[in-house]
């Protein structure tokens, strides 16, 4: 994770939507042909980097919950605030409001500022319908954002998020109805390709969240797990059992979660946002893991409670202040390892032939600055799919 | 500092460089004539507040050093880098290489941040020069930006910001030479109008630190002091007593520290950005201050070793999250409480009539979105003296 393969004095080409040659310029010069409609941006004395690859976020929603940020300042907790009834229940009921057009609306500025910082791609989940009607919506509403906007989503059906209103005396019948109805049919419409699970007290069990994961397999849905976020539920040796593409949060991970998840081949996916965004300090222990040789990605988390921020920078900020993963560690997290998180390792994360052409030029001298200037964006331009869109 | 003051349906009119009137929509209008050349800026659904006061910041220095930000990842500690040629030290010999011009032109873009975050005014600091010549060259650099530039500067003399290279053997000569040439040269040329000194084990000692005040003070240049960073040295109690207008950092304050400023009317600036940029946890107490009725300000401490932003909305985030302020009280620390830290309390910080233009259109419908929603740039239009600048 600690070798970024920079090059100096370089340049990519690219054709279409591809990149076609990376490397020194003089190299790439004498690969490629250059004429009059050859369009080449300068990068002198800048940084170009793959954009980034957010392979966490729930997007799509309705009204935001500053007041429950300040009911936490005042001391609060968030499981104290999600039994008042605020949480992701409160998110569930404001989203059941809106339409596809409205939340298409509410989501259409959030994607413009992932892309400003240099963001080209997120996962994005369901997760606030949790009924059949409202989590097909949103799954509707990211695949029209997709397709209407330049950065990409990859969809994941998060019907496990919590249990509704609805089902609060009845969560079994809610487990029946995510296994039996809205799995098969959000796999029928191919709405998603993975399914996740919200494993934690008071939310999914383990053995719920298991046999949710094994219903997603069998409908050609790849899973993934929230795992040990607020307790050692064991989150992170059942999402390795189960084969799970990733693992998130990780914030109460065992030695031995960390020692299957490597076996297994899931990615520990970090999310320092929503510890900071919680006013909270129990970060997860990124340095065992990468010690051990666990891939770790990192992700914004971004959501109206926890996490409410777009910017991968000041995750990275936080990735090197508070788990402290050097400079080059938080960039390979947030690119390469992010990509394989989401199962897009091939086509995007780096700058190689025959990838997407996403590239971020950074008005900066050294990557190390976008970690050292916190809280500010120093993206100079965007590419998306070969063209310049910022 | 919990009450802001808020008006719903409200309106400012301006006239010149000030405000000459600010209620509700209607009294405002009843108030002033509106004529064709009348300009209105519709801010509907959108949260206006006076410019941030940023008062504590290093702005003017060469080479960045995110060399030492991967130092300290890895696990080095300031003291250390410090001890080893790095922190301060290596600004100063950056420093001295450039010119007026080379300055002025590595300025211009921090400068820019700043006001694009939605400060209207920042304090300046020289400390990066530490012999006559060199502090002139930086307080005529921080002179001619605040002539050229919008945003304005107020500017504070540091020449005791470090022992120089070349006086590391012999401290006292430094301070004499101090006393007797800097502070003097500097009160005649009417380059600064504060006198600031870092109060610390290894530094300036609390008796060398209040000699050099009280000459500051001789001179007509306002005292304001460095104070508690890294160990309770008694800086705050001395600040107090010296009569300094702020005393700044305060991370290991006293609580005889927090009786004294009280006392003596010195306020309390807190730089959470600081703390949180060296990776640290120990954040000032300042719900205790609060809670003992002393008024606190924030800012960013914006410098290239220990907090490098300009962003006042992150440093809201922090003050929030990590120190426990509500989001009305980060914005008054961040305001008017600023202004009266730097000596401008009766011309700017608040909106009001009589006062500097200085106000910020924030594309929010909640100003609790500022903290809320962290490491992003909510910030639509930035008014400077009436004009309309961003």
């Amino acid at each position: 994770m600690e070798e970024l393969g920079l090059i100096e004095d370089g340049a990519v080409a690219v054709s279409g939507k591809k990149i076609v040659a990376v490397g020194k310029t003089k190299d790439v010069l004498a690969k490629v042909k250059i004429d009059r409609k050859t369009k080449i941006i300068n990068s002198e004395d800048k940084v170009v980097l793959p954009g980034f690859v957010d392979c966490h976020t729930h997007p799509i929603f309705g009204a935001t919950r500053e007041e429950e940020f300040e009911l936490r300042v005042k001391g609060k907790t968030y499981e104290e605030i999600a039994k008042a009834g605020g949480g992701i229940r409160s998110s569930v009921r404001s989203l059941r409001e809106l339409s596809k057009a409205e939340l298409i609306e509410l989501a259409l500025p959030r994607l413009d500022r992932f892309l400003s910082f240099g963001t080209t791609t997120i996962e994005a989940k369901s997760g606030y319908g949790l009924s059949l009607k409202d989590e097909i919506k949103i799954l509707e509403v990211i695949k029209k954002l997709d397709q209407i906007h330049p950065l990409d989503l990859i969809p994941t059906f998060l019907g496990a998020h919590e249990i509704p209103d609805e089902y609060i005396d009845k969560r079994e019948e809610y487990i029946d109805f995510l296994i039996n109805q809205m799995i098969p049919e959000v796999a029928k419409r191919k709405l998603a390709l993975f399914c996740d699970v919200f494993c934690e007290k008071n939310v999914f069990s383990l053995e719920e969240s298991k046999k949710i994961m094994e219903t997603a397999k069998r409908y050609g849905l790849k899973p993934r797990l929230h795992a040990d976020q607020l307790s050692s539920l064991g989150g992170a040796e059942l999402a390795g059992e189960v084969g799970a593409i990733s693992a998130d949060h990780l914030e109460y991970i065992s030695d031995s979660g960390i020692e299957k998840m490597k076996e297994c081949g899931t990615i520990a996916v970090l999310l320092p946002g929503s510890v900071f965004g919680l006013g909270k300090d129990n970060y997860p222990p990124a340095r065992k893991m990468i010690n051990k040789g666990l891939p770790v990605a990192l992700a914004t988390d971004f959501n109206p409670g926890s996490s409410f921020t777009e910017s991968m920078p000041i995750i990275l900020s936080l990735a090197c202040l508070k788990m402290k993963l050097t400079p080059a560690e938080a960039i390979t997290a947030a690119t390469v390892n992010s990509a394989y998180a989401i199962d897009r390792g091939d086509s995007i994360g780096s700058l190689e032939k025959g990838k997407k052409a996403d590239m971020v030029i950074w008005d900066i001298k050294n990557y190390k600055e976008i970690p050292y200037h916190y809280g500010v964006n120093l993206v100079d331009k965007v590419i998306k799919n070969g063209e310049m869109i910022r």
